[in-house]
């Protein structure tokens, strides 16, 4: 009897930043239908690999959203040299979507469990004309903006809260408590910018959040009436939900 | 008898700054085909004025050519308030296409025979890997370049010469000469960036240019062969014609 062929399998976790332009694309998350970030990925690595990869990001950007720090992880059966990699991905995507780096990362690293905490940005352009290489990643706003009142807001929203007020109601998780770490207001010229840094963000909730200072911002809600939806835990008393292309995932701690 | 209506008809010539993102545009000049600049702000201000209105441009951008400063003039035969005008106009445009600003001009202002100089910006991304919002407005060329070797072919060029190395072969002037009033080379991380000034331009001068630079940059030719692509005025002692996303009319001085 002839033994069988010995095949070697080097298993390596590979952990991967990857910027998007989300204009086109209907999210993160892949979908039945749809173009989304993590099909697109999902379908080069799979080719790359000659067998189906799962692909595991840090967190789920909507539809629309950008991203210039989202981190992905996903294992491969197939050696490689990590700029060969990158730029093998990169030759079987849109330029929409670049792996700006690739690295081996420990066996246990899992982009979305092991991350502690992420910053995004939400931007607003208050000009009274909006530029037309910027209107695709900034909500205009033409009006004017209180950026103090906004600070102020914003600050009162920092901390251990649960954040019922600022998701959808249906919202997956079934604890809405995160820890907001830092929330940023500034001004500059004609660009109102909101930084946002957690452990963890739930749905909608940087946009529920924008939306609400936005809304401080102009006069149609005091500064402490964020502090007074979140405290009441109510989606009603929070302001609408901003428009995602305002929004970039800007980085991802671990 | 009876007379007729007394019509009073107040002409006035009206300046526009106008900002586009040309990727999906076949240039500025109105085409037969295709949708172009000109053809757009001529559809609109067409509407408004219940006439068509002819709309000159200080320059004809090419195909995938963007502005930052582009200046247009035409007549209006009604009465408007600049303002209100402006957003009339981008309420009617897409969100490429921006008219920053408007502004009652003298009765001999003309866009195109009025300028006194204008001044691209050619855009050069040597990262390995360009950024998805980035790579419609920069030419992609995973480097080296040297840039000191560049601006030394560049300051050749400066002065007023016969440019007919640099552009085509059936080009429409029949005068080449032109006053290069500076040409610089800047570099600032993964960005090089070519800043050309003249008192007018040939067709594909500035890509041409930069396509020149980009061989003298890499190795390809010597800092002098700009300078003997200009003397002899020789299409094919130059380089090749840069594409067309790198380019960017900055502004137009009158």
């Amino acid at each position: 009897m002839v033994a069988g062929p010995i095949i070697l399998c080097v298993v390596q976790n590979v952990k991967i930043t990857v910027k998007y332009d989300g204009t086109d694309y209907q999210g993160w998350q892949i979908q039945s239908q749809g173009r989304t970030i993590q099909g697109e990925l999902t379908r080069v690595l799979s080719v790359l690999d000659h067998r189906s990869v799962t692909v595991h990001g840090a967190g789920r950007t909507d539809a629309g959203v950008h991203s210039e720090g989202q981190v992905a992880s996903f294992q491969l059966e197939r050696a490689f040299e990590p700029e060969r990699l990158r730029d093998a991905i990169n030759g079987n995507l849109r330029h929409d979507i670049r792996v700006a780096s690739v690295e081996v990362a420990d066996e246990s690293f899992h982009a979305r469990r092991s991350a502690k905490q992420k910053t995004y940005i939400y931007q607003i352009c208050t000009a009274p004309v909006a530029s037309p290489f910027d209107y695709k990643y900034a909500f205009h706003f033409r009006g004017p903006l209180d950026p103090r009142s906004m600070q102020e807001a914003g600050r009162l929203l920092v901390g251990r809260h649960d954040f019922s007020a600022f998701t959808v109601l249906d919202s997956e998780a079934s604890d809405h408590t995160r820890n907001l770490v830092k929330l940023e207001v500034t001004e500059r010229d004609d660009r109102l910018v909101i930084i946002a840094t957690a452990d963890g963000f739930l749905k909608y909730m940087v946009r529920t959040i924008a939306g609400t200072l936005i809304d401080v911002g102009r006069g149609y809600r005091g500064a402490e009436a964020a502090a007074r939806a979140l405290e009441a835990r109510d989606r009603s008393l929070a302001g609408p939900t901003a428009p995602a292309s305002g929004l970039t995932l800007l980085q991802v701690d671990y």
